[in-house]
């Protein structure tokens, strides 16, 4: 795979034809709901509604904040965990969120809310546009740092299409409960980009294996994504249920079932280590399993212990997953989850809509009182001869569909990504950023902070090597490139042609002064003494 | 202390059993309130309310999530200023909270929200769970670096325990108002972790003095949970006032009191510092103390300027301590803080209960209007004949029983944490996260960034030690310790058995390929120079 | 500049002078709102409210929060790019903000919440409040790295007031309708600060050039600035817009908008590269730039598609001014503009202002209906005879006021910062933390954890001198300085002095032993061999 990872004409045409595309489709199809519209006057009376509370707004506002924090930065943090894919992680998915959106308010929008040829805009539009880019975000999670942003847009195009007819079939055609999306976003979002993945198995990618690594302060930053995903997942969870006991209800399950994750996930973790000791994969992501796997019951009678036991399973196996499962997945499956999305969005996902089918079996009128039970499950107009049963069986042909749609949808898309045009990077440079970004140049690690208050009278002797090792370093990478290639022992004159923090060293290179050569001069001088000793002759 | 750190089997035992106790007591008796329960209509129809915003979520939910926020993200971010603790600090605050809120919904549960024999969960309950575990996060910040996990779930389960005992008798029985937590929250955990940790003193800490710094980054991701903490204060100590003015009033008055405490603690930090330089332990801290000291009296008519002038003092007082009474305690009083907790939620705490008391005893009708001042402090039913004189009073018994509480609790606890037991690491070893996680190994600092779309003809030759390095340091620990301690001269054996960026070194050493030798070697190749000069051979 | 940036005094008394006075200002001036005060009971009567949730708490708080994230953790961590002026950049925003806000609800009280002779406090004080000190962290991002903590207050404290008078005489005189804040805050606060940073021009800056860079992690930091800043970015610019559709209307543009951005800086960046590479740079700020276009239309009826082709001109301009106008202004115009605020909130500010001129202008009673119009634009009382055109004229004298009062604000702030009192640093010092903090040494980068339950027997030979070397560089400042510039060769006898991990170096340096010199007299002892080769004797 030698194809050129050069982006320059492909990445900004493609984003600006798609967002002239989305400017074109909605001035034509989408409008203000009757809560965001200046008729909202004539609406209130029309309604009988006497406060502006009762506008959706005041509902939903602040649960949609919280989705969107948990895309943008949960997911965006979450993936920066690989040492030098940081940047990727958090851009792309930054990226391909702010297209995913627009493009679900177009897709969702005619599926949901298209009245009078118009799709009708409002907050309940943006957490389902959220919900939708969630699953790509997910899907994401299993091909970081083997594709192209490219890449990530077409899939993105892609995904969320299929999501929103695969959510139209579920909850308008089985007339499926999913609230917190185990099967629609999950399920959905876990297999399909499973199945991207496999279909772009990389035979090399062990070529790069130690940039799959994370470093202490790439870990950090994941946790920063992690505890924002799991303090607003009952938000995510609750977002968009019936106003009132529903939404509560679903925060409150939600909430019960990611506290026990946290205790499963953490004695998995060192229960499965030699020494006992955490790992932080685990703690980054198993802790997030409840979430997940009490999406679909959220907001039914599920129980506080009901939801404690879901999350404590869940916790369970989806670190079990990653240390037994993704292994195997690899070698055997050729399965390459980056993130391990599998153990996190996958088995969590199928026990959430199990959960979800098993809860609404067990559904009764002593539980939910008569009027509960229609209300929670909209067991009136089409639905108004159906049993509990019935509901249960829908929630597993939905569970299937989702699957289904997941795995044939993304053998097409994965196909589609395997053509040698997206700038793709080659086995080695998976995992990279500088292939796609302009990265900083890390100075020396060995920072000697100055006082500037303070100047030294005399250089300071042995550590201006290290100092000035720095300096060397801060070149820009095309000058390096150039210079450093082709006539290496120019590398130390560079201090007298750009500003530096220390004396310039004299043209003349006397033996007292090699004291400041650079230190990568030096040791190559050091280890062929007498030929070349110093340096910058 | 030549205990063992393998938690292997104490740690999962503990998770596990802790979280099955929970289910099944959630199984017995955890139920639904009735504003999150399946009946909510029929509520509706009995307290005769028309709409569903009265519904107690729609009161309480943004406040409990910025509370959420506080306790995983504020509390969590702001102890990992260690150089290297900063994966237990997040994590193991991950996961203390995510048991003791667990714990603190039984515990405030029986004591506050019990009816017919099960405890009724809404969303106050949740506000009130975190709260509980923020006090032990406070105790936490003490202990920070001395103590295992195990031990953090163990002082968790009694800390929780007593927090909800000492609670119930400040509210229930003294009739004290704590809107924000001064006395109930801060200076009970302040005081409690502090004798537990006065108790777990440890003679040769010194022994890690140097880990027990920061390092820039740490500090700046202390940051994250400092400014979060004190962005969501306000909503803290309002969140369970009650509606309306009061709740209103206590996110003004916490908003100027923590103002204030920012120009107090910069001031101070300059001051009390020979060059006028700040110092991020005070910006990180004493910033916050405004809202500990303006906890109890935030819901009360404190009027803004009062608020300014308790921030004030506060940020004043806490940073003299950081400078000034935190080394003498640890070495008059022998009780190691390491996170100072003692100026931020101690003293600040103390200040609060006080200013709390004087607040009520001013009160006034005038100020409150008749209506207000009833409803303000409760002065109907039982307390129907009190003065605003006997509320302050009371006030200061709750602060005197807190502080014994505190006392008497932290004891107990301590001898209890003081069994060798708990896998606690020895003195040379706090202080480091290797000991309880899985941590990445660093690469070289120096990082240079590979263009891969222009692969360097020839290896960039006075570079490749360095890269070469961090390949040789990105062995497994295992590896490592084995292989570097027993046969050094083996490192640079790596490159051709694992996969490399580089062009494998030949299996001869010739003088013109050992400038690619790994830095280490070519260091003690250098300093010996004629009797090992060539290493790999 | 050799003035003496040791701030001891200055800072501290600068300080507490500025709290005090605010402190006694507040005590005359500043009471509770009838929403915060203990007579809100007989309020909800005399207004006829049965409903606490009427209160405006719960329609405004979660707004609030929202806008107190994006001054304290967004505009903070936004310019925490710098790579050795992190604290500043966070430190500083936090100081300047906490100061701003006391003293703008002070301002901003006197001018529109002023009711016989109190200032009355309420949550809607507390976001404009925010609103205002962040035009005051625009103008930062253009001096950042180049004043002094001093100079950052006293700029507060003049913008602060002339964001104030502005505001005033654009709502209450000019009757401009400015929702987002696109002339008020964004224009203002540009301009401002580009003209003060103007008259503070540096010749010699480039002597910092290379601390002006970025390194992986600041970037890294910077991202959760700017993703908190873009997902609440909807809050901003509809949080003081009227309850109801206004406020929906607001949020939905606002989100419509930065979501075009996104798209149109990836576009750019990538295209305006050589290679095709994103820089980070632009998807830090230009991604943002939708937000502050769409500030002043965000409540009017721009529609969806217009706020996306807002959005998407904004993010393309911005991108293009980084790259070709800032340079530009620097060279050209001695404009030094560190974070680049021209681009994010100079041009896209006019061009918002403009954008809501041009929709006023084409507002009509089809769109809005006949109430919807009087509501959106006030047409009653003063205005009742106002037609759309007359609005859209004063939109645009009101964006010639805000330039007008930038630019004469600025050009007298900007001479009185100029004056050698305020400790700011010279030319050469400029963009280091150092000066004004306290900085943790870093340690050596090469960080080898050892695993403390397995001592090892004998020193891991070859990696004992980067261990080393990090001891070494352990010390405290001050003995660095005078030990290492005087006596260089000390530099290795600190392990016996502190405490240290490894084993003590013999007081003898035989050859064998030698192998475990620090690193960077190893360096030293290399270049020189035979006259000095064994460095510790």
């Amino acid at each position: 795979m030698a194809w050129s990872t050069n982006l320059r004409w492909r990445l900004p045409l493609a984003c600006l034809l798609l967002q002239v595309a989305l400017v074109i489709l909605f001035g034509f199809f989408v409008r203000y709901s009757p809560d965001a519209d200046a008729h909202w006057g004539e609406e209130k009376r029309r309604r009988n509604i006497t406060s502006d509370l009762e506008n959706e707004f005041y509902y939903r506002y602040p649960s949609f904040q919280d989705v969107h924090v948990m895309v943008f930065v949960g997911f965006g943090f979450l993936m920066t965990f690989l040492q030098r894919y940081s940047f990727s992680a958090v851009g792309f998915n930054f990226l391909l969120a702010a297209f995913g959106i627009q493009w679900a308010l177009l897709m969702q929008g005619w599926f949901h809310f298209f009245e009078d040829g118009y799709i009708l805009l409002g907050v309940e539009n943006l957490i389902n546009a959220d919900f939708c880019v969630a699953s790509v975000c997910v899907a994401f999670g299993a091909l970081l740092g083997k594709v192209s942003p490219l890449q990530l847009l077409i899939m993105t195009l892609f995904q969320v299409t299929l999501f929103s007819v695969n959510e139209y079939i579920l909850l308008n055609v089985l007339e499926v409960k999913d609230a917190g999306g185990s099967m629609t976003i999950h399920t959905f979002g876990a297999y399909f980009g499973l199945t991207v993945t496999r279909v772009l198995y990389r035979h090399n990618l062990e070529q790069s294996k130690e940039k799959q690594s994370s470093s202490y302060n790439s870990d950090l930053f994941a946790m920063i994504g992690t505890l924002f995903l799991w303090m607003y997942w009952p938000s995510f969870n609750s977002a968009v249920s019936s106003h009132g006991d529903s939404q509560h209800r679903a925060a409150l399950n939600t909430y019960c079932s990611l506290a026990a994750s946290v205790l499963a996930a953490v004695a998995m973790s060192s229960a499965l280590n030699k020494k006992g000791k955490l790992d932080m994969v685990h703690i980054q992501n198993a802790t997030l399993a409840g979430g997940v796997g009490v999406g679909t019951a959220a907001e039914m009678m599920l129980m506080p212990y009901g939801s404690l036991i879901v999350g404590f399973i869940c916790g369970i196996v989806s670190t079990l997953g990653f240390v037994y499962l993704t292994p195997f997945l690899e070698s055997h499956l050729r399965i390459q989850d980056t993130c391990g999305i599998h153990n996190l969005h996958g088995i969590p996902g199928i026990i959430g809509a199990i959960v979800g089918a098993v809860t609404a079996a067990s559904a009764s009128p002593e539980v939910y009182g008569q009027e509960g039970l229609v209300h929670s499950f909209d067991f009136q107009g089409i639905k108004e001869n159906w049993s509990v049963r019935t509901q249960a069986k829908f929630q597993i042909f939905g569970l299937l569909v989702s699957l289904g749609m997941a795995l044939v949808g993304g053998i097409i898309v994965g196909f589609i990504l395997r053509l040698p045009i997206w700038g793709q990077a080659s086995d080695e440079n998976c995992f990279e950023d500088s292939i796609y970004w302009e990265v900083p140049e890390e100075k020396s690690t060995v920072y000697i902070p100055e006082d500037p208050s303070l100047k030294p009278s005399a250089p300071s002797i042995p550590l201006a090597p290290l100092v000035h090792l720095g300096a060397c370093l801060r070149m820009d990478k095309e000058e390096q490139q150039t210079k450093w290639a082709s006539k290496p022992n120019s590398a130390c004159r560079r201090e007298s042609e750009g500003p530096s923090l220390l004396p310039p060293t004299p043209p003349s290179c006397p033996l007292t002064m090699s004291l400041s050569l650079s230190l990568s001069l030096l040791i190559g001088a050091a280890a062929l003494p007498g030929t070349n000793a110093h340096g910058c002759r």
